[in-house]
């Protein structure tokens, strides 16, 4: 099959809570209208970011349907479904085509640890074969589940054998492993670049054209920028919209990434989210005043997204 | 809360699977009365011998209520209901108490992984109270999970905090840390050994009283008889069975482990339990001609469990 | 103290050996000779890629001393003396300072395992003494020994504290991190980027202007033009060119990498260096009968080094 | 080849250095004989404890040498020599046996990290056959060179290829495999226990029958008693020494562990042996009254070593 593949960015929403940690879904509209106003093409919902994991059945399906009512004309919802129990992803699998998403992914389970590409392909194969008419992305983060896999070799494996993988949503280090997997066959598959301080170096080694941001919740009008001045030929500029880029991601990394620390900043700019799930450590309101400050000395509320 | 503490071998029963990968609840009777006639007390279901993570919660609740419906009388059903989502784990706990489960317990969640006491702590709390009256235990199991945290300063953590924190299902090779656990508090918490390979050493040590067991499924008499002849005082007949216990968990290395060499012992034992779920890769027909070949040579037919 | 910044590409050699194990001194000369010719600004020797660790204190300077030898007018000599002996490492550091290296360097010792900045630095300031008129750059290098530390924080340590440290060749795929580092102090510090599988991204990124190789002892060709045609705009051209550069290094991750498959490769260019030291396990003729015909597919003999 | 096994305690005694860094021979003999009246039976020497790594190659001959005119008759000096460089081992074997040494042994290189049993136990082979008539012992400490390699597999491939390997000193958690490998062959290799955290279990399970241990610098009563105490079948008063021994190695833990730690508990027993060797962080003053403190508070000097 052969599906669109992805321009420009896609955002990994948070999942807004209630302080009874109920999901909280009054601010998704606004939510999915502001990041259409800053660039973003899409969403990538219930993945990391969105503690997707953390989260029951019956909560990634309503927020799923949640979404998708939400979504502006042409603004594309993208499901992730990956858990432990292959059986469930694949009844979400089965209810993403129902909604109407756009497409879908799953990242490896982090349990058990996969070790071999035909474990991979296996629970993959298993998903995907749940909406067999949407384009399916596998989510490469090793750092966060353990399967450190060759993806060259897994593309040799799924090439032809699950008719609807689309591609890799490649959240890794390695611009080597990104650049090879892009040129595998020619190009057919679809590789999402997922990590946000270096949109701009994966642009000028491979021609990559769409990603999915985490920090695009907050800083996507820089970095759709950083495409933008790529494009139009500006080095220099785009330069200077990566290495703010960095600045930012600079900041979270002092209160525990993007998950924790940068579902605040949503709060900071005036798109209340609400707290973390256990066990993840929420920010303090001593740690929310230090990271006010340190966007501040940024000038951050003057780059950042626009409500 | 005092809970009583828990004397011999609990086992961690595997989750029978029809062909089309339904759980088949048919031969859970059968299972909990071999178990029994073996010399183990109870079982602690829904762990990672019984592919817990790998359930939908409503085949969780069904599993625990077969259990419960089949345990003879004194027979012990702990349900473990650890997950990466801390809600569903607590609907599971809940429900544990309600069908008059001995107990529960959790491992740490493999995603997002754990690197703080805090993190697990409040992860624990939040999953014990949803069954306040039944001991809760800590399954601590880090090459499962990447949890790799002191486990005394865990116990000083709970210790006061979560009332009905009973022990540690202690799964790792550190005997050091297991002796210090069981001492913290005047051995306030029961510290259930959770490695077959070691049973001897750890009673040498530590007095270690109870342990839960994965190839006490299949191999329950040897290890069972360990602790009566080191009770017993024959130490060089607790020697001789422990080591014929390691010659079964080394055939079982050669086939990727308990869970999917040890189910695949059940079925030549008598007790087809039928497939694992993906991403596990399944014992192959080859595979199992040479499983068996291996437990003829070390006269297994003559030592495993009685039907 | 300042020193001057390196452009282009240094060469990181292999050490040739005898048959009998001992160094090879002969080939030497041509071998410089033929580095310069095509392409590269000096050498970087004792490092990996010469298995510096696993040669003796005098092999080290005997080594250093053929090279000083041997280097033409202007082809930069610098001398790794990262060991686990901080002594040895010392006095290494002053015999290439009594030589006339161009620069000295070392990496963290890979035992005892360096777990804290300031363990780091340490050991850096102590080697870095011993040659205080020469440029030190720390070479980071973290797969190789677990050092896995924070760069940024290094360079701040460091700076106003070892006068003579000029930089870091950076060996991680982190082009994010290399990039806050070389904006650290507005550029002070000498970032020498150290992958040869991306060195277009990190011209793009970060405005690298020098590195140090690995297989530009037999692609060093490609590599040197890979920054050529970055200068001159030739974007399309760069990318071709980088993106055979890959190639190149799929086929030597075929060969247990670049210390002992392109150590091979310079055999078959006709320049033979000899087998490497135990512990690595030298390609067998089998092995290299393969490695030719991988090569022969990706014409390589139309592009490789000239002798 | 068939040599005795080691029966009792060695102790892998600390390098003593001078302020300036020097090596201080001064206190060898007292240390010797300090060792061998609280009952030890030997010293493994250049070790972890002794810093050996961290040593020149000259300096590892000449503290060979002292310890070998300071040995009190019948007191073991066994030689370590294991480095990065097998060529330069290789001697420091050769000169082990040219001295009359006892033993040598050697753990895998950190550098290159060892990841196949072929790399080491050609490693092995190379150096054990710099002294034939002596016998080799293979260290085995994965936690400090990342060598975690199935030691039953090295076993098999040194049988028979390497005449002069005695056996393993064994420093890692599993007694499972410690007793696999004492099993092995019906116990032709002498499996020497390294942990002195768990000398009774090891005893228990296995009929260890020797050990190497670096706490027993300082607690050497304490660790040898518990050998004594299970030999006359007082498993009681064998608990209460190892329950002991582990109060001690939870303070140490508190300390940067023996090498730093430990090795300052000799200074407060009386016998000053200075500073460890940078990227070692020695214990500061404020750092040792405090260690003096945890010390005191478990009634440490009526129990420790007799000078």
């Amino acid at each position: 099959m052969v599906f669109e593949k992805i321009e420009g960015l896609i955002d990994a929403p948070f999942t807004p809570f209630l302080a009874n940690g109920d999901i909280n879904f009054a601010p998704i509209p606004a939510y999915a209208k502001m990041l259409q106003k800053n660039g973003l093409k899409g969403v990538f919902i219930n993945g990391s970011s969105g503690e997707g994991y953390m989260l029951t059945t019956d909560e990634r399906k309503q927020l799923a349907e949640a979404w998708m009512s939400a979504a502006p004309e042409g603004f594309k919802v993208i499901v992730h479904m990956g858990s432990c129990c292959v059986r469930e992803s694949r009844r979400l699998a089965e209810h993403a085509q129902a909604i109407g998403a756009w497409g879908f992914g799953a990242m490896a389970p982090p349990f058990p640890k996969i070790g071999r590409v035909e474990e991979l392909v296996k629970y993959c194969e298993e998903i995907a074969a749940g909406a067999p008419n949407l384009p399916f992305y596998f989510y490469h983060i090793p750092a966060f589940n353990g399967a450190f896999l060759p993806m060259v070799k897994v593309l040799e494996a799924v090439d032809g054998r699950i008719p609807n993988f689309a591609g890799i949503k490649y959240t890794f280090e390695s611009i080597y492993e990104y650049n090879q997997c892009r040129l595998y066959g020619n190009g057919k598959f679809d590789m999402l670049h997922g990590q946000d301080e270096t949109i701009l170096p994966s642009l000028a080694m491979g021609g990559a054209r769409g990603g999915i941001g985490g920090t695009t919740n907050y800083n996507g009008r820089c970095l759709t920028a950083i495409i933008d001045a790529w494009k139009a030929g500006d080095l220099e500029k785009a330069r200077s919209l990566q290495n703010y880029a960095q600045e930012v991601i600079n900041v979270i990394c002092h209160f525990r990434g993007n998950i924790v620390g940068g579902k605040r900043i949503m709060k900071l700019m005036g798109l209340d989210l609400g707290p973390n799930r256990t066990p993840f450590q929420n920010i303090t309101p001593e740690e929310e005043v230090q990271l006010k400050q340190e966007l501040d000395n940024i000038d951050f509320w003057n780059h950042c997204n626009i409500l």
